[in-house]
């Protein structure tokens, strides 16, 4: 039985880095058979060797010569040829021989998780194996109390919209003090208390909301803390894997 | 007194024909004074003409050469040029003069709204007027009770992140039938049970504590329907921009 893998984020949360420590690490010390896969067509350089690459179909370069687009108008068209294609992608992972894939996503989550590419593509993706989402919080953006509100909002929006059982993860572990970040998970007294301190007037009022929204949600999550430069909670990943794996009812 | 209205949401949700076709109404139907603003370094060909251009600062086409990066690299490097130089980018808008200033934002949402270019620039710009967020909503996003959910969840981040006064319009009006999202929205149990029969197992309680929260924040906004191609509900979104002018506690 094959476990698929997706590494989704706002771009710059570290996605790629994490596809290539976490797979290395679960090489080295599961001996676990790993493949890597590669959905972002905009891309330069792979810190991993991908055994599928979404490049051989399209490039964004390549799209915004040919099709005489700017960027933004290449992201889009990306992203609606990798929904056209998502049979012929699902069926190239598919045939990949492993224990475990995993799939870097486009450096630009909304192209991926806000259109129609990756609800349709994580669809089809399902018949191939137990699949599951690693959504991965950037702690530079969680360090208050209404950026932590904010960021488990952009997580939620993301499980809501791709179906599949989410993991969270808290990566670069190692550059900030997360220490103050696990205080404010963890209390929602605290929590209460410091979103008030942040925000002033009616955006007082919609910071509370959020923040019990949190507190109620984060009984769904247990919000592991990562790093994909010093390697440190790869393990804890793991297991956090599996058990999503084994409560979304796919085993 | 200058009113600054930024325009925002995911990728293809419309900012930039709406940020034209808001600016040519109230050009026309109010005899504004209106100045255009571009922020997205990555778009090729606009509808307006702008008074402040991004591009005149740099681009991602030039980035992706200079650089030698990727589309995503030259984005993420954008964004940080853009917090780097809000001070300069903020004087020079600040500099025209004009009723209403349209700010039409990057393609990519999340490398404005969760990086930090974003709120850097937003502090800086509310010191030269009121200064609020126009939120679209793809009616084609929400069309589901938790594509609905999912909707709200991101329009709450963003507001929560940027710590503005943010309207919500659900564009394009004219595509679908906005109807059924209309009752989606104004009846809780129609949402709910929409829900429910649109989910299964522990995502059934995920979508439903976000129809909760959907329902809770509802009271905070009144979604105005409008079509940036007809021109239809634009004396609306021109009422509700002023009403959150007001109660922003700028004036």
């Amino acid at each position: 039985l094959t476990l698929n893998i997706l590494f989704i984020g706002p771009a710059g949360c570290g996605k790629t880095t994490l596809t290539s420590a976490f797979g290395k690490w679960l090489e080295r010390d599961v001996k676990a058979a790993v493949k890597y896969v590669n959905l972002d067509p905009g891309c330069k350089v792979l810190p991993y060797k991908p055994d599928f690459d979404i490049r051989e179909l399209f490039t964004i370069d390549e799209l915004m010569k040919d099709e005489k687009l700017g960027p933004n108008g290449a992201m889009i068209r990306a992203s609606e040829l990798m929904k056209d294609n998502s049979n012929v992608i699902v069926d190239m992972i598919g045939a990949l021989d492993a224990d475990v894939k995993l799939v870097d996503t486009p450096g630009q989550m909304e192209i991926f998780v806000f259109r129609p590419a990756g609800p349709a593509l994580i669809e089809t993706l399902r018949k191939t194996g137990a699949t599951i989402v690693v959504y991965i919080i950037d702690p530079a953006l969680a360090s208050t109390a209404s950026g932590l509100a904010t960021a488990f909002s952009l997580a939620i929006a993301t499980q809501l919209r791709l179906d599949a059982p989410t993991v969270m993860v808290l990566n670069k572990s190692d550059e900030l003090n997360v220490q103050d970040i696990d205080e404010l998970l963890t209390d929602p007294e605290y929590l209460r208390k410091r979103a008030i301190a942040e925000k002033s007037g009616a955006m007082i009022d919609l910071a509370l909301h959020c923040v019990d929204a949190v507190k109620e949600l984060s009984k769904f999550y247990r919000v592991v803390k990562i790093s994909a430069k010093t390697g440190s909670g790869m393990e804890d990943l793991y297991s956090l894997c599996h058990e999503a794996f084994c409560c979304c009812g796919e085993l």
